[in-house]
């Protein structure tokens, strides 16, 4: 199995890197419009809410530390979990993103990958200056 | 052994995109001061020239189709090549980039990772917009 992961030191501290991955005005301002309750996460990619809705079950939420979402319904139900952890840094808090269980390094992989490349340094400008580019401001790849 | 992979699809010829990664004024424009001559890739990173100077010599180019480096002195010396593979998309090129050779996913990898989700953004728009974001404006991560 292999994994998508990222590393990256964001001038905040982890309590407001916490905040961005684990509510709903923070996701939706670096990633995409969603919807936070009842342990699921919803976020919604395209031009009207119908087009491409992916679902997210809240595995695990230790604030300030660690938070894990499951795909429930959507592109990666298949694949494995998103864990953002955080940590304190010299600089603010330090964020390393895996997303697990994919059994082929394959062309969804490679994309994937490049886009939370994007998404991770949209959180982080989110963060620094207050604007992220979230959905539909990422590039079409 | 693992790699850092990644697929961008570029609006732009494939031909356009192997110039990019090929010639010194299309390097420099997404990634950083460099020299090429004589089989090397020399790019220079940090404020001054002497700051950090990273070589690569160059193993294999195959114009508009492949091209691959050898890190000979720098931090990558000691892992595998990097690897550019080109190939037609009904919206201009894609790219499947790698970097093997890494026994560990460790921090260092994961850095790494993330920061060629930057640069290689960066050569997406410089070939769709003419404007690049080389080095010193990537993201301090």
């Amino acid at each position: 199995m292999h994994s998508i992961l990222h590393r990256v030191v964001i001038e905040a501290s982890p309590e407001a890197l916490y905040q961005a991955v684990a509510e709903q005005s923070g996701v939706a301002a670096w990633w995409s419009k969603c919807e936070i309750a009842n342990e699921q996460l919803s976020v919604f990619f395209g031009p009207s809410d119908d087009e491409m809705r992916v679902d997210f079950a809240i595995l695990s939420a230790q604030p300030n530390e660690e938070l894990s979402w499951q795909c429930s319904a959507g592109p990666w139900q298949e694949k494995g979990a998103f864990v953002f952890t955080i940590s304190a840094d010299e600089r603010g808090s330090c964020l390393h993103f895996a997303h697990h269980g994919w059994e082929e390094t394959d062309d969804f992989y490679q994309h994937c990958n490049a886009k939370w490349g994007f998404f991770l340094l949209s959180l982080k400008q989110y963060l620094e200056t207050g604007a992220g580019m979230p959905h539909p401001n990422d590039p079409n790849i």
